[in-house]
């Protein structure tokens, strides 16, 4: 069925269904349904329900369903199965980077047993080859099945030699052209492959302009090469370039959501990869490490203004307006990181220099801190009796505004200059400096004001 | 080449090579690059040397980087070329769909006379024809290239019509199968049209189980379609069921990137699409209308504690843990709203109703809550001399936790129940709102417990 929809109807019915252990009626209410949407029926039964509910599907589309999982609910359904099921049921099924994905989640001992029971040695062998690879990387993304041919072939020969090993592959975009070392030389598209006669040989149609990663090749960067080079399936080659796999672009797609999500929840204080529907202990877990630097930091700025209470205590019109240049602070701090962090990310920096950088920061804190203090400025003229005060607030923000900017932008290029994180540098942690510095700034500048004037 | 790295030390040269008017060397080094490096390179290059460069490349090159490039860099360099230069030279060697982008970017006037110039009728008319579709649905992001076959047509003939519309269509993942009226009724994988003898007929090999986008499907449900079902190009039907083009991943890999840094940008308080490598004022304007909220809540924070002044006057303490519940209420909220706006982008809230998430998301706000309040009460207990404050703080962060969680959580769903974009709701908005009445709760229960204790 295209286009298939979960409503809670279609969900409280096959609960019926598994329930009454009708499974004639249950299978031909998935009969029709892709792997992804049975996937994600999976999620909203408990776990005894989709195991009665996979019984029912044949070997294939139970090996597809079990890749579409999500980790956890992969982990519960998998946990107390025979060794045995595991190998010949579901992995023999797949392919051998979701193979390799899946018994890598195994705890070791499992592991090791479910490779000893897979009956194609060739394919273990390849699953073997993959889980060497780090998971980051494209070797850790790659599959092992591509179509490839050798340069000294002839036509006839290889268009016989593609259908024998497209029965292995699941799509094909393009065939690979090696030598007889299986160094990769080029690659034939699919459509010249159509459009060729037969006369021909591949040594005068191949393509020898050819994009490729090298297995260590960082998972992002793969990501930004094909998305760059609009790509949907690339070779992946080793370090003396001997085509050893081929990502495609959909586990790509995976890898750009992921990335995405990550920076945006760790702006948003947020760690770990959680979602809605995660459980009140895991979303707990995820938020509580920045609620505790944001408390650390509450706790910090409470002694810096312990500092100035007896200013305070003196002039009260100057606590009125700590929530102000705190929110600036930490605004301006979250803006600037965010610009940088995502340059660094998608790889949009451009080619200026640091300082060109951060000079352009400053100009822009520059203006925005003209702009933001001069509105403050009025209001406090016409709405504060306190010329020290009025003063103090509006320099007090330019310089805050000015301060965040560049420090906004230092830390995240500074982490990623020592191959840290640079999203680390976003969100709460960015706020929390920033706010402490703010804090000092202007309790700093109100101590001199009201002495002065 | 293959993997090409944009260094400082080439533009250089390469400017060098531009200025001294040298055409032929300067052919020569960009001649073997894909057109996404020029494309790169442009956007380092002032438009008078990125003229003189593009005058060198053949005109399928030439039009390929002008695809490429970023809006504003492609509008300078279209800017008072002639109507006829833009339609020969460079739209006519374009798919469909970037054809239709680039002249929906052109000024009016300029449109109509660049289509009227395009010598292809067909051409012109597709063009047309994808104009009428909004930007950010399947029509907007489909091309009229596509390759498809009579149902009843036999095996030979479907392959010559293969072999004469592949001529044509840049990709080819999958053959369409349609009716006599254009009706789309299957779908061929390459891989079938490979491994198939031609004695078959259309009928009995193609896969009537095919997953489709009308037109007017959204741009974000099309990339959620797609990479739930690991889709690499999807056919688009009109309001009748008739195949009128087809999506190819690599436009829905933009859109994935587009909508995950809108909203990361969103909740980082920056409006509109920018790079770091974009202009001061771009920067600015971009960044101004959230600090300018930020300055509106900072004086209504500053208003609600001037309601407060004297008890703040009475017990300065109250003034010190200010920042630290504006801290905890800005990122309790802005957490609770990422989750939820994060589940919204893709689609993975479940089947949970409103009052499950709400009381989940009370749950964790109760956690949190509990977990912060006790560490405050046990750091002021033994540092502070007041047990008035002690209590006040910890108290009022227990309330200022719960109620920024549920508002973080209710305030984007009620957005998107009003078909306004969700993730308006995150960053500097929601951290406003909590800065204000969570500065609110905490001088009230300061009030009364100074009162009562």
């Amino acid at each position: 069925m295209a286009n298939f929809e979960l409503t809670r109807e279609f969900l409280e019915d096959l609960k019926n269904t598994i329930d009454s252990k009708n499974e004639k009626l249950a299978a031909e209410k998935v009969a029709d349904l892709h792997a992804a949407d049975i996937a994600e029926i999976y999620d909203e039964l408990d776990i005894d329900e989709a195991r009665f509910l996979h019984l029912l599907l044949d070997d294939e589309k139970g090996a597809d369903v079990l890749v579409e999982l999500e980790e956890d609910v992969r982990e519960s359904f998998l946990k107390n199965l025979p060794a045995e099921t595991i190998a010949r049921q579901f992995i023999e099924q797949m392919d051998s980077d979701d193979a390799a994905d899946i018994i890598s989640e195994l705890p070791q001992d499992v592991k090791d047993e479910v490779l000893s029971k897979i009956n194609d040695v060739e394919q273990a062998g390849d699953i073997v080859d993959l889980l060497n690879y780090p998971e980051d990387t494209a070797g850790g993304l790659m599959a092992k099945e591509l179509v490839a041919v050798k340069m000294n072939w002839n036509i006839l020969t290889s268009i016989r030699e593609i259908r024998k090993q497209a029965e292995e592959v699941d799509d094909i975009y393009n065939v690979y052209v090696v030598d007889d070392d299986n160094i990769l030389k080029g690659i034939i598209s699919i459509k010249k492959l159509l459009l060729i006669p037969t006369s021909e040989s591949i040594s005068t149609i191949y393509d020898p302009d050819i994009i490729s990663v090298k297995v260590d090749t960082p998972d992002e960067e793969v990501a930004n090469i094909m998305d760059k080079y609009d790509l949907v399936s690339i070779p992946v080659v080793d370090s003396i370039g001997r085509l050893v796999g081929r990502i495609t672009i959909d586990d790509v797609v995976d890898v750009i959501r992921e990335e995405a999500e990550k920076d945006y929840q760790m702006a948003s204080g947020i760690s770990g990869d959680v979602e809605p529907s995660d459980n009140v202990w895991v979303l707990t877990r995820a938020r509580i490490p920045w609620l505790l630097i944001g408390l650390f930091g509450g706790i910090l700025s409470a002694l810096v203004m312990g500092q100035y209470e007896g200013d305070i205590m003196k002039y009260a019109g100057l606590a009125l307006f700590v929530p102000l240049i705190n929110a600036m602070a930490g605004n301006v701090g979250v803006q600037s990181s965010a610009i940088v962090v995502q340059g660094l990310a998608n790889n949009s920096l451009g080619l200026e220099t640091l300082s060109k950088k951060l000079f352009k920061e400053l100009s822009v804190g520059f203006t925005n801190g003209i702009i933001c203090s001069t509105i403050i400025f009025a209001y406090n003229f016409f709405m504060s009796d306190s010329y020290s005060l009025t003063i103090t607030v509006s320099i007090a923000l330019f310089s805050v505004i000015l301060f965040a900017s560049v420090f906004g932008t230092f830390i995240p290029l500074a982490l990623n200059r020592f191959k840290i994180d640079p999203a680390l540098a976003t969100g709460p942690f960015i706020t929390t400096i920033n706010d402490i510095t703010g804090l000092f700034i202007y309790l700093f500048i109100g101590r001199i004001m009201f002495t002065i004037i």
